[in-house]
């Protein structure tokens, strides 16, 4: 239907001679009102871009990384669009959703919701893998190849999406991912709410899961992991990862970078490294 | 005295290979505790480092420059130090001070106030010019060499602060600068609080007034301004200060970028061409 995928743009923003977007649509899979960021280097007048997906962590909404990050000058150099979206449904009141920083709004862990209320609107997994690229694809100048990055519950959710869907996307990295929700308190709270207390249901968000289970493409992993992110051991859990992939084989680059923390500045600092990764996956580098 | 100098560090974040400090301290010259930030390329270790001051805008501290600039990666190639003060004394609660966005905390349009209240500690001018440095210098790897910039009433101060005072900077720049401040509401609102009613005072505060009666040093001005910035005409008036410059001779290189407006979106697309400017006028390029 045609109302369903008209789009409000809310700004538009001249940076690194492109244009940042900032666009509302309604969304027929989390039936929510969605805010999320779009930009466009100039580029895009003389073929479709390539997009890149970058699915932010705990806290942030569609603005963190384009505020921070420092990707849209090489962006815009290499001709890469990056889309942002937000990180849970909005402008529900469920009891509970907005009282903690690591779970309910802001906190959606890139999956669908199969446990009410949560079920009703958070399906931020259909929503970023299926109905976010069609509704970019139709409204934007941009090709349908696609990769996907993100940082922490963020770099959980690119490793996820890329995992249960071969062929979907064509390269994957993360910062600071929550490699094994199922074995972490962050994921533990969001899984046992949105999932329920079956633990089973949790291993088809679990990247270490996925990769163990996986018997298709092994899309190779590039990680960056900082050695003084406070996270580290009782969230993030890289070593749980890179057994993982060793048990199958699974390609990884898993970069500790000594002393770097779990903010942005850690992002902005390998931030050039992702985006070249991706554009050579991409085949624009 | 010993004390006066005593520097708090409230954090180190690991960025671009180098170290971003924030700094507290107490400032004789704003009797105030300051809070400021200090970003220092590991090639500190090597040689003193050259010191970039950058002044920023109404309503920001020391943070904003450094998260959203995108200017530490190449601070840290050219081996450039970046100290950014905050934008007032704070700690103080003067009638009116926390009311409005343009004027008392976070406004402290880099000069001397004469007015009571104000002028018991907002002395911002005294603080940019002659304590920070010092400091600085006593304090860090740094070298004496310094350059200035600054966005908006920041890229105001800085121009105010190198042309007051000829060989203390080796160069200076702006971004969307309050080029003459006396004639415009920010301006007026400010000066007519901190240095009262009489408007001869205001001339020493007032980039477009110093270069007309600059008998000195012309230190060549570069100059960013958006064309889309939605100050432009009634506050930033960047065509005065190029008259100015036009009537003396100053050297003025302004820059319109056509569709950028006032952001650091803005200044994140340029700052790399400022930070080559002040690097080859400090020797380090």
């Amino acid at each position: 239907m045609e109302q369903d995928i008209a789009i409000e743009l809310l700004s538009q923003t001249r940076v690194s001679n492109g244009w940042l977007k900032r666009i509302s649509h309604h969304s027929t899979t989390t039936k929510s009102r969605m805010t999320l960021a779009i930009y466009l280097p100039d580029t895009a007048n003389d073929k479709p871009l390539p997009v890149l997906y970058w699915l932010s962590g705990l806290t942030c909404n569609d603005e963190n990384f384009c505020q921070k990050a420092g990707a849209l000058k090489l962006a815009s150099e290499l001709g890469l669009a990056i889309v942002c979206p937000d990180t849970s449904p909005r402008g529900t009141d469920y009891p509970g959703e907005h009282d903690s920083w690591d779970f309910g709004s802001a906190a959606g862990f890139y999956l669908n919701a199969t446990q009410a209320p949560w079920s009703e609107t958070y399906q931020m997994y259909d929503y970023v893998v299926t109905e976010l690229p069609s509704l970019i694809e139709q409204n934007f100048p941009v090709s349908d190849l696609k990769s996907i990055s993100g940082h922490s519950m963020g770099g959980h959710g690119a490793l996820i999406c890329a995992l249960k869907n071969p062929g979907h996307y064509r390269s994957v990295s993360a910062f600071s991912p929550v490699t094994n929700p199922s074995q972490c308190p962050w994921g533990e709270k969001a899984f046992s709410h949105y999932l329920g207390s079956n633990k089973q249901a949790w291993e088809a968000y679990d990247a270490c899961e996925l990769i163990r289970t996986s018997l298709t493409e092994r899309l190779p992993l590039l990680i960056d992991q900082g050695s003084a992110d406070s996270f580290l051991d009782v969230q993030l859990k890289p070593d749980n990862l890179k057994q993982a992939c060793e048990a199958v084989n699974h390609p990884l680059t898993l970069r500790v970078q000594p002393e770097y923390d779990h903010s942005y500045y850690f992002i902005s600092t390998f931030i050039d490294d992702h985006l070249k990764h991706h554009a050579t996956a991409l085949g624009i580098l």
